[in-house]
């Protein structure tokens, strides 16, 4: 199940050439390899899971972002190569290394990325015996290939761009992601490629980058799980127009495009995830903080009851009650009022005089739903997005090895 | 579904009496009606929700308890009296009201409690015309009965009885409890009754209450939600002897005895859990500290991955290892083992090299399961009870109303 529109039209960006292979890594015949190059000059920022038991490939990136400058990297679907130990660090230095000697770079420029099975060995060699091939097949022109090289139980790719001119020049910036499932990303996101053709030096760009994170990818949750494998990278490959350091109105527009791309990517991500039936956003306004905001929303957001009462279409406002109630945060419930899309359930704490559960079975019956709490006690809001609990998530679940 | 045995056999407990009857409140002709009547000099302590939404009835019960003393409880089913607002306390009070003429005794010392729908008006009418017939059918021997007539989504009644020598004298505990889902007690429990004919002073008794639920009520989870509705009552007639209060290994057979007790209802209600096809105790040991322990079991047994994996009887480590990545305590992830019963699947970080699949497929397929994480960085441990996340808990939830 999936819920709503998706798209697959993208723009090239200059300097980033792409390609993606089945390399026989799953059981299945669809891609399951991706290669990035960047061109010299690129500028490489990214932002990691907070697991503790972050993969393998995740320690290697983060250590090689640092010593860089990044050229390539490659990423896998079908084995996540996390909890695999000494060896699983071995296995994703081995491919750097091969990717390096192709690519006549030091295996340091080479940015590993994995998401599949947890615990089980990364087989190397079929990694190895594809690359040749992928390094004959780069091209500014394959990024959809790529969303789809990087999907596991996703039933569709995520891929998005935006345009804007900027002095006088016209920039790019196009992203992909995956995931489905184990999705409430945690200061980091599931994976992600974001390239632009903006000039921007590292440690703004990467301000950049954790900012929209924020915003996006830190603010959906499919099923309250974290993966060990989440990362998100933006890449800027400096071909279009010179360095934006000190445009501030530019870089200005540049991270509203930034944000909107990921937005984009992030809710693609929830309307695909396991089992939708229902793309919901959850808006908490009026509130004292932003933590007060983002507790509730996301109380709401992971809630099993509410979410299994999404599936149903069954506007069961006490569930909503339940789940802001049992949040640690201050609250006045005798001031608080809930809203399905712009219909009234609850106001000052208690059913609202005018709701008729007709009215509510009628919200309730769209795919796409805003739940809004407005707290009335300040000027804070924050919004979350997510999907339904579905019998077909469990059926996934039950049936996938993660 | 159900996982394992339960049973119906129980003691009376001298000086308190019990009644129930099927009132018309819910929809069906099962009973939803329960009446405790406790005799003069019965000291009564209880435990409530934390939910900022507290439902009329606990905050009525609340504020009852303290002006008491109790001799009369009075809980319904198929109606939680949440989310009502001053309509709802009306409606408490107004029960406690009509009890306490039929009882002769205060308003004050009437104790109300509800549980079902939330944000619906509790209809008092056919409270009131149950009540004297109830009154006239008060026996010590009707605590099945009221077992019965406080379930909503459960399957079948939750009854425990202890007998104990203290000081030469036999003294009985017997409790009751419900629930099924929005299982996840915060500092207090769902539903829950339990009473003693032993003679202890009320300072000391919530204490002993108050210890109890820690190690019971407040170690279990079927779905990681909170109810408005939660307490748990303990009474104590003073009919069995003298006060224990100075009686040092007395009290402490009574408080093991209780606790035993506690868990053998809560354990109860995860084995009711909604869908249940799984009993999972998730033992966490050789912690640093209780909290650390705490949160990493917490996360497990509400990880859906893990609990659709659970279901599938699947023994997916991979997402066990998820699950201990995503909290936030401090951990060291090389020093960690995990086992499925006696299984090791997971040592020191990475796979056990002994380690199976068709050893985990056996270990999964048993209906009680132990999940075992052991830190290696200290002496402290902690053990919750959990179920699964299957099909039938979507489809109770997408068609029962809460």
């Amino acid at each position: 199940m999936a819920v709503g529109h998706y798209q697959t039209s993208f723009s090239a960006v200059n300097g980033i050439r792409v390609a993606s292979a089945n390399a026989g890594i799953g059981s299945d015949d669809s891609p399951d390899l991706v290669l990035f190059e960047l061109c010299p000059g690129s500028t490489s920022v990214g932002v990691f899971t907070q697991s503790h038991f972050s993969a393998a490939p995740v320690q290697v990136a983060r250590a090689h972002l640092i010593e860089g400058p990044a050229r390539y990297l490659l990423v896998n679907s079908g084995n996540a190569n996390a909890a695999t130990g000494a060896q699983g660090l071995r296995d994703a230095r081995a491919c750097c290394q091969a990717v390096a000697v192709q690519g006549k770079v030091k295996p340091q420029q080479v940015l590993p990325f994995s998401t599949g099975v947890i615990g089980e060995a990364l087989p190397t060699e079929p990694i190895m015996n594809a690359l040749p091939d992928m390094f004959a097949g780069l091209h500014e022109d394959h990024w959809l290939d790529a969303a789809r090289g990087i999907m596991t139980t996703d039933t569709r790719p995520k891929i998005a761009s935006r345009q804007l001119k900027l002095c006088g020049q016209l920039v790019t910036l196009t992203g992909i992601a995956k995931g489905a499932g184990m999705i409430q990303p945690n200061m980091a996101t599931m994976l992600s490629f974001i390239a632009t053709d903006a000039q921007i030096s590292e440690p703004l760009l990467q301000e950049m980058l954790s900012s929209s994170v924020t915003s996006s990818f830190n603010r959906i949750t499919v099923d309250s799980d974290t993966s060990t494998n989440d990362a998100c990278m933006l890449i800027a490959s400096g071909q279009a127009g010179d360095l934006l350091d000190d445009c501030q109105q530019e870089l200005a527009d540049f991270q509203d495009a930034l944000t909107d791309l990921m937005l984009e990517l992030a809710q693609g991500l929830v309307r695909d995830g396991e089992g939708a039936t229902k793309f919901v956003t959850v808006h908490v306004e009026q509130g004292e903080s932003e933590q007060q905001c983002l507790a509730i929303a996301f109380s709401i957001a992971n809630s099993p009851l509410i979410k299994t009462a999404l599936f149903a279409s069954d506007a069961n406002w006490g569930r909503i009650v339940m789940a802001i109630g049992k949040t640690d945060v201050q609250l006045d419930v005798e001031s608080l009022d809930i809203y399905i899309n712009d219909l009234c359930l609850m106001r000052s704490g208690t059913k609202a005089i005018e709701y008729e559960e007709a009215d509510g079975a009628n919200a309730m019956a769209l795919d796409d739903i805003v739940i809004r709490v407005v707290l009335n006690c300040g000027a804070c809001s924050e919004t979350v997005w997510t999907s339904d609990l579905s019998l077909d998530y469990v059926k996934i679940n039950a049936e996938y090895r993660t």
